[in-house]
Parts: structure tokens; sequence; C-alpha cells
């Protein structure tokens, strides 16, 4: 292990424009520095999806968060230029509805990547009181998780320049896939924050939700594994510090599993989760 | 308790054309039949959509099943005519996409219901061997659960038209809210098949994971609980005989609460999942 870091580092100064996250969300294009393998992070695209959509469904500042966000992907988004096409469905009191494309050029012809449905309110005036929640998963502080400098030797998957947008800091008990022992109980802990110290909103939660490797990994599968539809829910605004994620999946037939992700903030409440369909590549035996 | 039925009554022929269910499928108007309150139920207007989307997506007999749905309920779609208007968002080798909306007249102006996205595939091909898979609740054989006759008196809440489609025994721990005791646990579980005999079929999975009360019941608050999302995943064809259902929610905050379903087969087959984003009346105290 590595020097313990402190629990809460607060190296990002909140008059600072320039985190890694927002620059990539208004550059004009996709960048390969939230890519896995050759592909851009879902997680990442539909926080960026759901900032497409933003100026649509808050046009009246009363709908300014992403409750609820329902992805189909279509085909792997690309590093590189993209267009974003957001749409309103429905204009309402308390929530507004839209839907959101992203399109690539591909070998010369316009190809949709993902698309999606969102659904905004204001997470101010539906968040609170908490009546019920799942409580956060027992697992060791951040400086006893292992982070990717505590892999020892070579890693069985190189790390995607992804994971160097966070720090990630897994429970030592669902790490060990990265040694080649999956804990084979389909699930995944850990603590992850971004690496530059920007404090987690609402809108990052959609990326932090499906920023961790796959839970696949822990089931021994350490391919790529794509989604085909993803559903997130964002319950509450990030109190700052560490989130706390738990990956799980409990079906997996033929090559289909569901990823079920939880989010709960430094505070232990629970901000956000979300469920998955992705597909594996299962090795011939 | 009423005269114990058989765990299976093979009462439908199959050579017969005219279920309920499929009748009310292919009806020009949405029916009373399957309206709780004055909506529709959205488990049946699922299944209409994705059969709105069935000879889209699978023009070339590839593509027979729905094996992801995500819808964003707009506004209640009232028992009367109707148009559903699906489009092709994407033909793929083994899975196809599609997006589908409801529209209705509403007091002159055409006002949309439902607008969804999904995926089509072939079950047959994407549901074996089973890897893992959660394991059906315990709960009591239907016979010994408690049917809407069972309830003694006059029922907190009046019966849906909707109820009279299906036979639901509730498990008699998670059916107290019916005589004012809700468990509080936020766990509803059931045995439930269509009335008139129909078997199940993947189709008809989108409709049952909607089917039960809401789990809101099981928290004391019997108002009605109207959707903003719901995204449900078809993993296999169910065997006939009675669907298992278990609803759960962990997660309430304000007026928002996750309503979890899971349907395993007579055989204890996980057949199909879903999570979706209810809101609840909360009484004044």
């Amino acid at each position: 292990m590595r020097e313990p870091s402190p629990e809460i580092e607060p190296r990002f100064e909140p008059g600072d424009e320039g985190s890694e996250f927002d620059r990539a969300l208004s550059a004009p294009e996709l960048l390969e520095g939230w890519t896995i393998g050759n592909a851009v992070n879902g997680g990442f695209a539909m926080a960026r999806l759901a900032a497409g959509l933003h100026p649509l469904l808050d046009a009246d500042g009363g709908h300014p968060d992403c409750l609820a966000l329902s992805a189909y992907f279509l085909s792997a988004a690309r590093p590189g230029p993209y267009a974003v096409e957001p749409d309103v469905v429905r204009i309402g009191r308390t929530i507004s509805t839209g839907q959101v494309s992203l399109w690539q050029e591909d070998d010369g012809a316009r190809v949709e990547r993902i698309r999606a449905l969102a659904t905004f309110g204001d997470l101010a005036a539906m968040s609170d009181p908490v009546r019920r929640q799942a409580p956060p998963p027992r697992m060791p502080p951040p400086h006893e998780c292992v982070g990717l400098d505590d892999v020892p030797g070579e890693s069985p998957v190189p790390f995607p320049p992804l994971m160097h947008r966070v720090e990630l800091r897994l429970d030592p008990a669902t790490a060990m896939w990265a040694v080649g022992q999956p804990s084979r109980q389909g699930r995944m802990r850990g603590w992850v924050r971004f690496a530059d110290g920007r404090p987690a909103d609402p809108l990052s939660l959609l990326f932090f939700l499906d920023a961790l490797p796959p839970v696949a990994f822990d089931l021994g599968l350490m391919g790529w594994a794509p989604t085909l539809e993803f559903s997130g829910h964002v319950r509450a605004a990030p109190a700052p510090g560490w989130l706390q994620v738990e990956l799980a999946t409990d079906n997996f037939a033929a090559t289909l599993l569901e990823e079920d992700a939880r989010i709960w903030d430094s505070t232990g409440r629970l901000v956000a989760q979300s469920r998955q369909l992705a597909a594996v590549r299962i090795p011939k035996s």
C-alpha cells in the first residue's frame, strides 16, 4: 500500500473553472482521456447527454437536476468530434422530460451512438427528508483500500485513461480480480472521487455510476462488457468528500447480466443508483 | 381463506385466440378493464408499446423478444382511443433498438402519454445457460396466500378493474396493508397469473412487472403512486404456471421511491426484473 491519503483533500479551488470533468464536458470533441479501450466511457457520455438537455429542460431555472436517465447504447462512441441533439418531450410543473442523442461521423456516415430519455427536476425540493434508505456497505476506509498503484507487478488488464481521471480505492475483498483471484461473489465496492479534486455534484453522479471497472471482473470475466441499456436515478446532491460505490450482479445468463450500482456520499446518504444490462464475452473453455 | 385452487389450472386452450390480454392489446381503444383509478395500468401500456415496436424490430424474424424497455410516463393514459407510434433507432445483428410513443386526444389537444426506448433480441439464444441468479423468495404456496376475496370486510382501497384481469395471491406477511397493518418493510410478494388462464410469455412479463399493488402500500401509503420512469429487463421466456413476484423499495426520500420488481417462473427461474422511480402522496400529519 502507498502512503495513506487524508480522507478528504480539499485540493480543488472552488473558483477554479478548469476541472478535467468540466473541460471535457464543454470540449468540442470527446476526449481520449475519458476512454476505456477505444470507447468513450458510458458514464461520461451520459453526463454529457444530461448536460446537453439541461438548457432545454431548465429554461425557467426550476428543473436544474437530472433525476432519471435511461440510455440505450447503439454503437461505441470514439474520441473525436460529436454532436449532441437534445429535444423537449414535456415541460411540466415539477418535472420535465427530454430526449437526447449523441451522434458521430463514422466512415463518412452519420452514426447514432446513444439515445436517451431523461427527466429533470429540483433535487433541493425532492430529496428531503430521507424516510428510508439502504445503508452504505461496510468496507475499510479509503487508506486501507487498494488503489491502482497498489497492484503488484503487471495488471492483468491495462489501466484505461479513464482510471486517471478518478481516484479509486477498492475494498481489498472485491479487488482480487486484479491479481487473478476474483471473489466470484459478483460484487465490487470502492471509494471514488475526481483525481483533480473537483467536488461531485448531481450531474457527475451519472458519471460515477459507471466509473468503476465492470462488476463482471469479479466473476473472472476480464473482457469489455458493453452496456445495452443503462438507467440511473439521482436522489440527492452529494456532500463533499469521497463517494462510496457498490456494484452488484445477481442474474447472469448466456452473455447478459445486470450491473446494479449504488452511490453513497461521505455522510452515508444514498445519492444515486442505477441498473444496466450488459453483455460479456464468455471465454471458450 | 377460500377453497384452495390447484397450483396450475390449464384452463386456457392454446388454440383460443381470445385471451383478455391479447384482445386488449389489439383493441383500437385502451380498455376500462385494464385501469387503476382512472388511469390505464402502466404495465399494460408498456406491453402495448413493445407490441407496437415488434413488427419494426423483428422484421426479419430474428428479434422477436423485448429484452429491455425504458418508459417515461408523461401524463396518465385514459381508457379510449389512442395511437402508438413506433420508430426504428437501430437494426443490428443480435439486437435492435426502437423508440415508441403512446398518444391520446385530451381536451382537443394531442397529448403524449408515454415515451419509451426498447431493445429487442432473441431470448431463445440469449437466456441459457443460467450462470447465476437470485433465488425466488420464500413464501407460502398459492393456496396459502391471500386473494382479493380473502380480505375481510371493506377493503381500505377499492379493487381496480385491473385486479380482475389477474389472479393474485399475496404472501400474508406482505398483505396486511389490506387490513390497515402494513409491515413497513417495503416488501410485497405474491403469486400472479392471468385470470383467464392465458399463459405468460415474454411480452406479458412487461405487464406483470407492474401488475401488483404499489409497494408503497406496504409502507402505509395507500394513494396512487404514479411512475416517473420504469425500466424492465426480460431475461427468459417463462415456463407455464404461476409467476412469483417480489417488489422491494429501500430508498424513499421526499415523495420519491424506487420500486424494484423481480419475477420468477414456476420452475424458480428469474425471468424478468425492473426498477421504477415513483412518486407518492404523503398524507399531512
